[in-house]
């Protein structure tokens, strides 16, 4: 039985290991990619090579970067008494994508999830330490996901932090743009109605 | 404002390219595919590299291929007198995990849907004459999807390829494996039941 020839087996093979991505898909994926122009082909393969050369993470707030320190890092006019801390790189991306925080970021690398292996060992916790240690911060804000781990992600730096006496803030809960008072979960309407603010 | 670093932007475009992948997604693959080893970063550069060298279509049969003739029109044990047409590649790549199949194929490269611009001239129609014209053929499979584009398809290549009075078949319609007859839709279970067999 001839499925498919290797190169083609291989490709879906490496597809199929992204999230989210089974089989299936992959397959759909690969022959869809198989039908583009030579050259959008050959610019795929050159973008995927060179994120192996390019990317490295930045030394200073562990984001991902072409440089090091990175763009973010490497700006002087920031504020440096703000620092933001974050999960992810594409947290921080988010967060820069509003325009609203003028301050520097410390991406954890993950949150805190014993039971999949994720301890505080695992995360930049240590470099945090360090890092509020040397600087004086006039506020640090904590940017997780509003979920499980990501409020046990916050009050376990929050426990850490306390000793250095900074103002520790947290993103605002509450409604959504756009959501409706009748679908909203009892937690975040609950959060909304605890947090509400005068016009 | 700063988003991404402008590698990781690229190859979030490219990936954006393929099918059912927005951009939300595509960044979400980009930053898992970051977070994987080197190596495996590595090979799937390699992978999607080596594809655009060595994939071919076979001249015989219009599947894609890593060598010309492919390894089926190439293989000289197979039932010269029955010919399979599929729409893609994929198709008579399914087809060929069942086993049950032993003559050769003719990948037509779509189906026709004129409102998209797929009309005759743009499959392999031709070819496929050519074919059939030159072989002795006791039998030729239509193995398209039974859904409006596949049924247009077979229907003008029944119309085509009556003239050489050749047996034309055509996959079964039926109930799949596992079906529920309550929630069958009545097209379905009407062809199912025309086409009952004894047992």
């Amino acid at each position: 039985m001839i499925k498919f020839p290797h190169s083609i087996q291989l490709l879906i093979e490496q597809f199929s290991k992204l999230p989210g991505i089974g089989p299936k898909t992959a397959e759909r994926l690969v022959f869809s990619f198989l039908k583009w122009p030579k050259a959008d082909k050959q610019q795929f393969a050159k973008a995927l090579a060179d994120i192996n050369g390019n990317i490295t993470f930045c030394s200073k707030c562990f984001n991902i970067s072409e440089k090091d320190p990175c763009l973010i890092c490497s700006d002087k006019t920031r504020d440096s008494k703000l620092l933001c801390i974050t999960a992810e790189s594409h947290d921080l991306a988010a967060i820069e994508s509003t325009n609203e925080f003028k301050g520097y970021y410390h991406v954890l690398g993950g949150i805190l999830d014993p039971l999949h292996g994720m301890t505080p060992d695992k995360l930049k916790t240590n470099e945090l330490l360090a890092k509020v240690q040397e600087n004086k911060l006039s506020e640090i804000i904590l940017a997780f996901n509003p979920d499980m781990e990501g409020e046990a992600t916050m009050i376990y730096l929050n426990d850490i932090l306390k000793p250095f006496k900074i103002k520790i803030t947290r993103l605002a809960r509450g409604m959504p743009v756009g959501a409706d008072l009748e679908y909203t979960d009892e937690i975040t309407l609950s959060n909304a109605f605890k947090n509400r603010r005068e016009i």
